[in-house]
Protein backbone atom coordinates (compact mmCIF):
# COMPACT_ATOMS: atom_id res chain seq x y z
CA UNK A 1 0.00 0.00 0.00
CA UNK A 2 0.96 3.63 -0.32
CA UNK A 3 1.22 3.88 3.47
CA UNK A 4 3.73 0.99 3.54
CA UNK A 5 5.81 2.62 0.83
CA UNK A 6 5.86 5.92 2.67
CA UNK A 7 6.70 4.25 5.96
CA UNK A 8 9.45 2.25 4.32
CA UNK A 9 10.93 5.39 2.85
CA UNK A 10 10.63 7.25 6.15
CA UNK A 11 12.51 4.51 7.98
CA UNK A 12 15.59 4.92 5.76
CA UNK A 13 17.82 7.78 6.84
CA UNK A 14 19.16 9.12 3.52
CA UNK A 15 22.51 10.12 5.01
CA UNK A 16 24.22 10.09 1.61
CA UNK A 17 21.69 12.39 -0.07
CA UNK A 18 23.52 14.84 -2.32
CA UNK A 19 26.70 12.77 -2.46
CA UNK A 20 28.05 11.29 -5.68
CA UNK A 21 29.56 7.88 -5.03
CA UNK A 22 31.83 6.05 -7.46
CA UNK A 23 32.48 2.36 -6.78
CA UNK A 24 34.59 -0.15 -8.69
CA UNK A 25 33.81 -3.85 -8.38
CA UNK A 26 34.75 -7.28 -9.63
CA UNK A 27 37.84 -8.70 -11.27
CA UNK A 28 39.52 -7.65 -14.48
CA UNK A 29 40.47 -9.95 -17.32
CA UNK A 30 43.84 -9.57 -18.99
CA UNK A 31 43.80 -11.10 -22.43
CA UNK A 32 46.55 -13.38 -23.74
CA UNK A 33 44.76 -14.39 -26.96
CA UNK A 34 41.11 -14.66 -28.10
CA UNK A 35 40.56 -17.58 -25.72
CA UNK A 36 42.92 -17.29 -22.77
CA UNK A 37 43.21 -14.68 -20.04
CA UNK A 38 44.44 -13.97 -16.54
CA UNK A 39 41.93 -13.07 -13.88
CA UNK A 40 41.25 -13.42 -10.16
CA UNK A 41 38.64 -14.74 -7.75
CA UNK A 42 36.79 -11.48 -7.12
CA UNK A 43 33.04 -12.07 -7.39
CA UNK A 44 32.16 -8.37 -7.33
CA UNK A 45 29.82 -8.91 -4.36
CA UNK A 46 31.49 -6.43 -1.98
CA UNK A 47 31.52 -3.65 -4.60
CA UNK A 48 27.95 -4.32 -5.68
CA UNK A 49 26.85 -4.28 -2.02
CA UNK A 50 28.54 -0.88 -1.58
CA UNK A 51 26.85 0.49 -4.70
CA UNK A 52 23.42 -0.80 -3.64
CA UNK A 53 23.81 0.48 -0.07
CA UNK A 54 25.01 3.91 -1.24
CA UNK A 55 22.01 4.21 -3.58
CA UNK A 56 19.65 3.04 -0.83
CA UNK A 57 20.92 5.81 1.48
CA UNK A 58 20.38 8.52 -1.09
CA UNK A 59 23.64 8.79 -3.05
CA UNK A 60 23.90 9.15 -6.81
CA UNK A 61 25.92 6.06 -7.68
CA UNK A 62 28.18 5.04 -10.55
CA UNK A 63 29.38 1.44 -10.45
CA UNK A 64 32.32 0.50 -12.67
CA UNK A 65 32.22 -3.27 -12.88
CA UNK A 66 34.57 -5.88 -14.27
CA UNK A 67 33.08 -9.14 -15.64
CA UNK A 68 30.76 -10.64 -13.02
CA UNK A 69 27.57 -12.68 -13.01
CA UNK A 70 25.88 -10.07 -10.79
CA UNK A 71 22.98 -7.80 -11.62
CA UNK A 72 22.18 -4.46 -10.05
CA UNK A 73 18.79 -4.36 -8.33
CA UNK A 74 18.52 -0.57 -7.93
CA UNK A 75 17.96 0.79 -11.41
CA UNK A 76 19.16 4.27 -10.43
CA UNK A 77 22.72 2.95 -10.29
CA UNK A 78 24.74 3.95 -13.34
CA UNK A 79 26.56 0.74 -14.22
CA UNK A 80 29.60 0.88 -16.50
CA UNK A 81 30.95 -2.49 -17.64
CA UNK A 82 34.65 -2.91 -18.30
CA UNK A 83 36.89 -5.90 -18.93
CA UNK A 84 40.58 -5.06 -18.56
CA UNK A 85 42.59 -3.11 -15.99
CA UNK A 86 43.22 -0.44 -18.62
CA UNK A 87 39.48 -0.04 -19.28
CA UNK A 88 38.82 0.17 -15.56
CA UNK A 89 41.52 2.83 -15.20
CA UNK A 90 39.88 4.90 -17.92
CA UNK A 91 36.34 4.55 -16.57
CA UNK A 92 37.40 5.48 -13.03
CA UNK A 93 39.22 8.56 -14.31
CA UNK A 94 36.20 9.54 -16.43
CA UNK A 95 33.97 9.72 -13.34
CA UNK A 96 36.47 10.69 -10.64
CA UNK A 97 36.40 14.50 -10.92
CA UNK A 98 32.64 14.59 -10.45
CA UNK A 99 32.55 12.25 -7.42
CA UNK A 100 32.49 12.91 -3.67
CA UNK A 101 33.23 9.41 -2.42
CA UNK A 102 35.31 6.95 -4.44
CA UNK A 103 35.63 3.35 -3.32
CA UNK A 104 37.85 0.95 -5.17
CA UNK A 105 36.49 -2.48 -4.32
CA UNK A 106 37.57 -4.04 -7.63
CA UNK A 107 40.40 -6.56 -7.73
CA UNK A 108 42.33 -5.10 -10.62
CA UNK A 109 45.09 -7.15 -12.23
CA UNK A 110 48.54 -5.82 -11.30
CA UNK A 111 50.08 -7.37 -14.41
CA UNK A 112 48.95 -7.84 -17.98
CA UNK A 113 50.61 -9.77 -20.83
CA UNK A 114 53.07 -7.69 -22.84
CA UNK A 115 51.97 -9.38 -26.05
CA UNK A 116 48.35 -10.08 -26.92
CA UNK A 117 47.82 -12.56 -29.77
CA UNK A 118 45.05 -11.90 -32.30
CA UNK A 119 44.78 -15.59 -33.06
CA UNK A 120 44.66 -18.46 -30.62
CA UNK A 121 48.20 -19.37 -29.54
CA UNK A 122 49.10 -22.90 -30.68
CA UNK A 123 50.57 -24.98 -27.93
CA UNK A 124 54.16 -26.11 -28.34
CA UNK A 125 56.07 -28.87 -26.64
CA UNK A 126 57.93 -27.68 -23.57
CA UNK A 127 57.66 -24.73 -21.27
CA UNK A 128 56.36 -21.28 -21.95
CA UNK A 129 57.34 -17.95 -20.51
CA UNK A 130 54.67 -15.31 -20.39
CA UNK A 131 56.06 -11.80 -20.23
CA UNK A 132 53.91 -9.53 -18.10
CA UNK A 133 54.09 -5.80 -17.56
CA UNK A 134 52.61 -3.75 -14.71
CA UNK A 135 49.17 -2.26 -15.22
CA UNK A 136 48.59 1.35 -14.22
CA UNK A 137 47.86 1.66 -10.50
CA UNK A 138 44.34 3.09 -10.43
CA UNK A 139 44.21 3.99 -6.73
CA UNK A 140 47.66 5.59 -6.76
CA UNK A 141 46.77 7.68 -9.81
CA UNK A 142 43.51 8.82 -8.20
CA UNK A 143 45.28 9.58 -4.91
CA UNK A 144 47.70 11.84 -6.77
CA UNK A 145 45.02 13.96 -8.46
CA UNK A 146 42.36 14.04 -5.79
CA UNK A 147 40.96 17.34 -4.52
CA UNK A 148 37.92 16.93 -2.26
CA UNK A 149 37.12 13.31 -3.02
CA UNK A 150 37.07 10.91 -0.09
CA UNK A 151 39.13 8.05 -1.51
CA UNK A 152 38.81 4.54 -0.10
CA UNK A 153 40.78 1.46 -1.06
CA UNK A 154 40.54 -2.20 -0.23
CA UNK A 155 43.41 -4.43 0.79
CA UNK A 156 42.84 -8.15 0.31
CA UNK A 157 45.74 -9.76 2.09
CA UNK A 158 46.76 -13.26 3.09
CA UNK A 159 49.37 -12.28 5.70
CA UNK A 160 50.24 -9.25 7.88
CA UNK A 161 47.00 -7.79 6.63
CA UNK A 162 46.79 -4.69 8.88
CA UNK A 163 50.44 -3.78 8.35
CA UNK A 164 50.19 -4.20 4.57
CA UNK A 165 46.92 -2.28 4.52
CA UNK A 166 48.39 0.69 6.41
CA UNK A 167 51.32 0.88 4.01
CA UNK A 168 48.88 1.02 1.12
CA UNK A 169 46.81 3.75 2.83
CA UNK A 170 49.87 6.00 3.11
CA UNK A 171 51.53 5.23 -0.18
CA UNK A 172 48.37 5.84 -2.21
CA UNK A 173 47.18 8.96 -0.32
CA UNK A 174 43.93 7.30 0.66
CA UNK A 175 41.42 8.69 3.14
CA UNK A 176 40.59 5.23 4.39
CA UNK A 177 41.25 1.60 3.65
CA UNK A 178 39.16 -1.50 4.21
CA UNK A 179 41.42 -4.40 5.06
CA UNK A 180 40.43 -8.01 4.87
CA UNK A 181 42.45 -11.10 5.45
CA UNK A 182 41.14 -13.34 2.69
CA UNK A 183 42.68 -16.41 4.29
CA UNK A 184 40.17 -16.12 7.19
CA UNK A 185 37.05 -18.27 7.00
CA UNK A 186 34.01 -16.09 6.22
CA UNK A 187 36.12 -13.31 4.68
CA UNK A 188 37.13 -12.38 1.19
CA UNK A 189 36.28 -13.44 -2.33
CA UNK A 190 33.22 -15.25 -3.58
CA UNK A 191 31.26 -15.59 -0.34
CA UNK A 192 28.29 -13.56 0.85
CA UNK A 193 30.01 -12.57 4.10
CA UNK A 194 33.12 -10.69 5.05
CA UNK A 195 35.18 -9.64 8.06
CA UNK A 196 37.01 -6.34 7.66
CA UNK A 197 38.89 -3.61 9.43
CA UNK A 198 38.22 -0.02 8.41
CA UNK A 199 41.15 2.35 9.02
CA UNK A 200 41.08 6.06 8.22
CA UNK A 201 44.08 8.30 7.63
CA UNK A 202 44.23 9.25 11.31
CA UNK A 203 44.77 5.50 11.77
CA UNK A 204 41.52 5.13 13.70
CA UNK A 205 40.74 1.47 13.37
CA UNK A 206 37.23 -0.06 13.34
CA UNK A 207 36.79 -3.80 13.24
CA UNK A 208 33.65 -5.03 11.52
CA UNK A 209 32.91 -8.56 12.66
CA UNK A 210 31.57 -11.35 10.43
CA UNK A 211 28.48 -10.04 8.64
CA UNK A 212 26.90 -10.12 5.21
CA UNK A 213 28.57 -7.96 2.59
CA UNK A 214 25.39 -5.86 2.52
CA UNK A 215 25.66 -5.13 6.26
CA UNK A 216 29.37 -4.46 5.97
CA UNK A 217 28.78 -2.09 3.04
CA UNK A 218 26.37 -0.02 5.14
CA UNK A 219 28.82 0.20 8.04
CA UNK A 220 31.67 1.26 5.75
CA UNK A 221 29.50 4.00 4.25
CA UNK A 222 28.56 5.26 7.73
CA UNK A 223 32.23 5.38 8.76
CA UNK A 224 33.07 7.31 5.58
CA UNK A 225 30.21 9.75 6.15
CA UNK A 226 31.25 10.35 9.75
CA UNK A 227 34.90 10.90 8.75
CA UNK A 228 33.85 13.38 6.07
CA UNK A 229 31.73 15.30 8.58
CA UNK A 230 34.56 15.25 11.17
CA UNK A 231 36.98 16.71 8.63
CA UNK A 232 34.70 19.69 8.06
CA UNK A 233 35.00 20.75 11.71
CA UNK B 1 -1.57 -34.61 -17.41
CA UNK B 2 -0.38 -38.20 -17.28
CA UNK B 3 -1.32 -38.63 -20.94
CA UNK B 4 0.93 -35.68 -21.87
CA UNK B 5 3.82 -37.11 -19.90
CA UNK B 6 3.42 -40.51 -21.53
CA UNK B 7 3.11 -38.98 -24.99
CA UNK B 8 6.15 -36.83 -24.38
CA UNK B 9 8.14 -39.86 -23.33
CA UNK B 10 6.90 -41.90 -26.26
CA UNK B 11 7.95 -39.21 -28.72
CA UNK B 12 11.58 -39.40 -27.59
CA UNK B 13 13.54 -42.11 -29.36
CA UNK B 14 15.96 -43.36 -26.68
CA UNK B 15 18.69 -44.13 -29.19
CA UNK B 16 21.42 -43.93 -26.54
CA UNK B 17 19.75 -46.39 -24.16
CA UNK B 18 22.37 -48.69 -22.66
CA UNK B 19 25.28 -46.40 -23.53
CA UNK B 20 27.49 -44.79 -20.92
CA UNK B 21 28.47 -41.31 -21.99
CA UNK B 22 31.29 -39.29 -20.41
CA UNK B 23 31.42 -35.57 -21.23
CA UNK B 24 33.86 -32.91 -20.08
CA UNK B 25 32.76 -29.27 -20.07
CA UNK B 26 33.81 -25.76 -19.17
CA UNK B 27 37.18 -24.14 -18.62
CA UNK B 28 39.87 -25.04 -16.14
CA UNK B 29 41.53 -22.63 -13.72
CA UNK B 30 45.28 -22.76 -13.25
CA UNK B 31 46.25 -21.21 -9.96
CA UNK B 32 49.10 -18.70 -9.61
CA UNK B 33 48.40 -17.79 -5.98
CA UNK B 34 45.31 -17.78 -3.68
CA UNK B 35 43.82 -14.92 -5.71
CA UNK B 36 45.09 -15.07 -9.29
CA UNK B 37 44.65 -17.68 -11.99
CA UNK B 38 44.73 -18.36 -15.71
CA UNK B 39 41.57 -19.45 -17.42
CA UNK B 40 39.69 -19.19 -20.71
CA UNK B 41 36.35 -18.08 -22.12
CA UNK B 42 34.63 -21.48 -22.15
CA UNK B 43 31.15 -21.14 -20.66
CA UNK B 44 30.55 -24.89 -20.49
CA UNK B 45 27.33 -24.56 -22.51
CA UNK B 46 28.31 -26.93 -25.33
CA UNK B 47 29.40 -29.67 -22.91
CA UNK B 48 26.33 -29.25 -20.71
CA UNK B 49 24.10 -29.40 -23.80
CA UNK B 50 25.78 -32.68 -24.82
CA UNK B 51 25.30 -34.13 -21.33
CA UNK B 52 21.63 -33.09 -21.19
CA UNK B 53 20.92 -34.38 -24.70
CA UNK B 54 22.68 -37.71 -24.03
CA UNK B 55 20.63 -38.18 -20.85
CA UNK B 56 17.42 -37.22 -22.65
CA UNK B 57 18.06 -39.91 -25.29
CA UNK B 58 18.58 -42.62 -22.73
CA UNK B 59 22.30 -42.64 -21.94
CA UNK B 60 23.80 -42.94 -18.48
CA UNK B 61 25.79 -39.71 -18.28
CA UNK B 62 28.78 -38.50 -16.28
CA UNK B 63 29.63 -34.83 -16.73
CA UNK B 64 33.06 -33.66 -15.58
CA UNK B 65 32.77 -29.92 -15.30
CA UNK B 66 35.26 -27.13 -14.74
CA UNK B 67 34.07 -23.99 -12.91
CA UNK B 68 30.93 -22.67 -14.62
CA UNK B 69 27.78 -20.85 -13.55
CA UNK B 70 25.65 -23.60 -15.14
CA UNK B 71 23.35 -26.05 -13.42
CA UNK B 72 22.29 -29.44 -14.68
CA UNK B 73 18.56 -29.81 -15.20
CA UNK B 74 18.43 -33.60 -15.54
CA UNK B 75 19.13 -34.96 -12.08
CA UNK B 76 20.17 -38.36 -13.44
CA UNK B 77 23.39 -36.80 -14.72
CA UNK B 78 26.36 -37.62 -12.50
CA UNK B 79 28.15 -34.29 -12.23
CA UNK B 80 31.77 -34.19 -11.07
CA UNK B 81 33.18 -30.73 -10.40
CA UNK B 82 36.86 -30.05 -10.98
CA UNK B 83 38.97 -26.89 -11.09
CA UNK B 84 42.38 -27.49 -12.65
CA UNK B 85 43.58 -29.32 -15.77
CA UNK B 86 45.21 -31.91 -13.52
CA UNK B 87 41.94 -32.56 -11.67
CA UNK B 88 40.11 -32.86 -14.98
CA UNK B 89 42.72 -35.33 -16.23
CA UNK B 90 42.21 -37.48 -13.15
CA UNK B 91 38.41 -37.38 -13.25
CA UNK B 92 38.31 -38.28 -16.97
CA UNK B 93 40.66 -41.21 -16.39
CA UNK B 94 38.58 -42.38 -13.41
CA UNK B 95 35.47 -42.75 -15.60
CA UNK B 96 37.02 -43.57 -18.98
CA UNK B 97 37.30 -47.35 -18.74
CA UNK B 98 33.60 -47.73 -17.96
CA UNK B 99 32.37 -45.43 -20.77
CA UNK B 100 31.14 -46.13 -24.29
CA UNK B 101 31.18 -42.59 -25.68
CA UNK B 102 33.64 -39.99 -24.41
CA UNK B 103 33.33 -36.39 -25.54
CA UNK B 104 35.87 -33.82 -24.47
CA UNK B 105 34.07 -30.50 -24.80
CA UNK B 106 36.04 -28.83 -22.00
CA UNK B 107 38.57 -26.14 -22.81
CA UNK B 108 41.45 -27.43 -20.73
CA UNK B 109 44.44 -25.17 -20.09
CA UNK B 110 47.48 -26.26 -22.11
CA UNK B 111 49.82 -24.56 -19.65
CA UNK B 112 49.88 -24.13 -15.90
CA UNK B 113 52.24 -22.06 -13.73
CA UNK B 114 55.38 -23.92 -12.64
CA UNK B 115 55.25 -22.27 -9.23
CA UNK B 116 52.07 -21.83 -7.23
CA UNK B 117 52.33 -19.37 -4.35
CA UNK B 118 50.59 -20.17 -1.05
CA UNK B 119 50.32 -16.49 -0.19
CA UNK B 120 49.22 -13.67 -2.44
CA UNK B 121 52.13 -12.52 -4.59
CA UNK B 122 53.09 -8.94 -3.76
CA UNK B 123 53.43 -6.80 -6.82
CA UNK B 124 56.87 -5.39 -7.58
CA UNK B 125 57.93 -2.53 -9.79
CA UNK B 126 58.77 -3.60 -13.32
CA UNK B 127 57.97 -6.62 -15.44
CA UNK B 128 57.22 -10.16 -14.39
CA UNK B 129 57.90 -13.42 -16.13
CA UNK B 130 55.51 -16.23 -15.42
CA UNK B 131 57.03 -19.64 -16.06
CA UNK B 132 54.48 -22.08 -17.39
CA UNK B 133 54.72 -25.81 -18.00
CA UNK B 134 52.57 -27.99 -20.23
CA UNK B 135 49.59 -29.71 -18.65
CA UNK B 136 48.96 -33.38 -19.45
CA UNK B 137 47.07 -33.76 -22.72
CA UNK B 138 43.85 -35.46 -21.66
CA UNK B 139 42.59 -36.39 -25.12
CA UNK B 140 45.95 -37.73 -26.25
CA UNK B 141 46.26 -39.83 -23.10
CA UNK B 142 42.73 -41.23 -23.56
CA UNK B 143 43.38 -41.90 -27.27
CA UNK B 144 46.42 -43.96 -26.32
CA UNK B 145 44.60 -46.25 -23.88
CA UNK B 146 41.23 -46.55 -25.54
CA UNK B 147 39.73 -49.95 -26.31
CA UNK B 148 36.08 -49.78 -27.45
CA UNK B 149 35.32 -46.22 -26.43
CA UNK B 150 34.16 -43.85 -29.15
CA UNK B 151 36.36 -40.83 -28.42
CA UNK B 152 35.35 -37.38 -29.64
CA UNK B 153 37.33 -34.15 -29.32
CA UNK B 154 36.55 -30.53 -29.99
CA UNK B 155 38.78 -28.12 -31.86
CA UNK B 156 38.13 -24.46 -31.17
CA UNK B 157 40.17 -22.66 -33.77
CA UNK B 158 40.57 -19.11 -35.01
CA UNK B 159 42.23 -19.92 -38.34
CA UNK B 160 42.55 -22.92 -40.73
CA UNK B 161 40.02 -24.58 -38.51
CA UNK B 162 39.31 -27.71 -40.60
CA UNK B 163 42.98 -28.35 -41.30
CA UNK B 164 43.95 -27.90 -37.64
CA UNK B 165 41.02 -30.04 -36.56
CA UNK B 166 41.99 -32.92 -38.85
CA UNK B 167 45.55 -32.87 -37.55
CA UNK B 168 44.20 -33.15 -34.02
CA UNK B 169 41.89 -36.05 -34.99
CA UNK B 170 44.84 -38.08 -36.29
CA UNK B 171 47.42 -37.16 -33.72
CA UNK B 172 45.15 -37.97 -30.78
CA UNK B 173 43.64 -41.18 -32.22
CA UNK B 174 40.13 -39.78 -32.06
CA UNK B 175 37.06 -41.37 -33.60
CA UNK B 176 35.62 -37.98 -34.46
CA UNK B 177 36.24 -34.32 -33.94
CA UNK B 178 33.86 -31.38 -33.74
CA UNK B 179 35.51 -28.34 -35.25
CA UNK B 180 34.38 -24.80 -34.70
CA UNK B 181 35.88 -21.58 -35.89
CA UNK B 182 35.39 -19.42 -32.81
CA UNK B 183 36.12 -16.27 -34.80
CA UNK B 184 32.82 -16.76 -36.72
CA UNK B 185 29.79 -14.81 -35.50
CA UNK B 186 27.34 -17.19 -33.79
CA UNK B 187 30.01 -19.80 -33.05
CA UNK B 188 32.17 -20.59 -30.09
CA UNK B 189 32.44 -19.59 -26.47
CA UNK B 190 29.84 -17.99 -24.26
CA UNK B 191 26.93 -17.81 -26.69
CA UNK B 192 23.88 -20.07 -26.87
CA UNK B 193 24.49 -20.97 -30.52
CA UNK B 194 27.25 -22.64 -32.45
CA UNK B 195 28.27 -23.58 -35.99
CA UNK B 196 30.36 -26.74 -36.24
CA UNK B 197 31.75 -29.35 -38.57
CA UNK B 198 31.71 -32.95 -37.41
CA UNK B 199 34.43 -35.10 -38.97
CA UNK B 200 34.88 -38.81 -38.25
CA UNK B 201 38.06 -40.82 -38.69
CA UNK B 202 37.05 -41.79 -42.25
CA UNK B 203 37.17 -38.02 -42.80
CA UNK B 204 33.44 -37.91 -43.55
CA UNK B 205 32.57 -34.30 -42.94
CA UNK B 206 29.16 -33.04 -41.77
CA UNK B 207 28.51 -29.33 -41.49
CA UNK B 208 26.03 -28.31 -38.81
CA UNK B 209 24.72 -24.86 -39.59
CA UNK B 210 23.98 -22.14 -37.03
CA UNK B 211 21.75 -23.65 -34.33
CA UNK B 212 21.37 -23.64 -30.58
CA UNK B 213 23.95 -25.65 -28.67
CA UNK B 214 21.11 -27.96 -27.60
CA UNK B 215 20.20 -28.72 -31.23
CA UNK B 216 23.84 -29.13 -32.17
CA UNK B 217 24.40 -31.50 -29.25
CA UNK B 218 21.59 -33.75 -30.47
CA UNK B 219 22.98 -33.83 -34.01
CA UNK B 220 26.48 -34.65 -32.79
CA UNK B 221 25.12 -37.53 -30.69
CA UNK B 222 23.19 -38.88 -33.69
CA UNK B 223 26.32 -38.77 -35.86
CA UNK B 224 28.27 -40.60 -33.16
CA UNK B 225 25.57 -43.24 -32.78
CA UNK B 226 25.42 -43.80 -36.55
CA UNK B 227 29.21 -44.09 -36.80
CA UNK B 228 29.28 -46.59 -33.94
CA UNK B 229 26.58 -48.69 -35.64
CA UNK B 230 28.42 -48.47 -39.01
CA UNK B 231 31.60 -49.71 -37.42
CA UNK B 232 29.86 -52.85 -36.17
CA UNK B 233 29.01 -53.88 -39.75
Amino acid sequence: TIIDVIEKHQSIDPFLQGRKVLVSAGPTREKIDPVRFFTNHSSGKMGFALAEAAAKYGAEVTLVSGPTALTVSNNKINRINVTSAQEMYEAMHDYFADSDIVIKAAAVADYTPKLVYDEKMKKQPGDLQIEMKRTKDILLSLGEIKSNQYLVGFAAETNNSIENGLKKLEKKHLDAIVINDISTKGAGFGGDTNIVTYVNKKQEQKDIELATKIEIAEKILRFIDRDMKDEKH
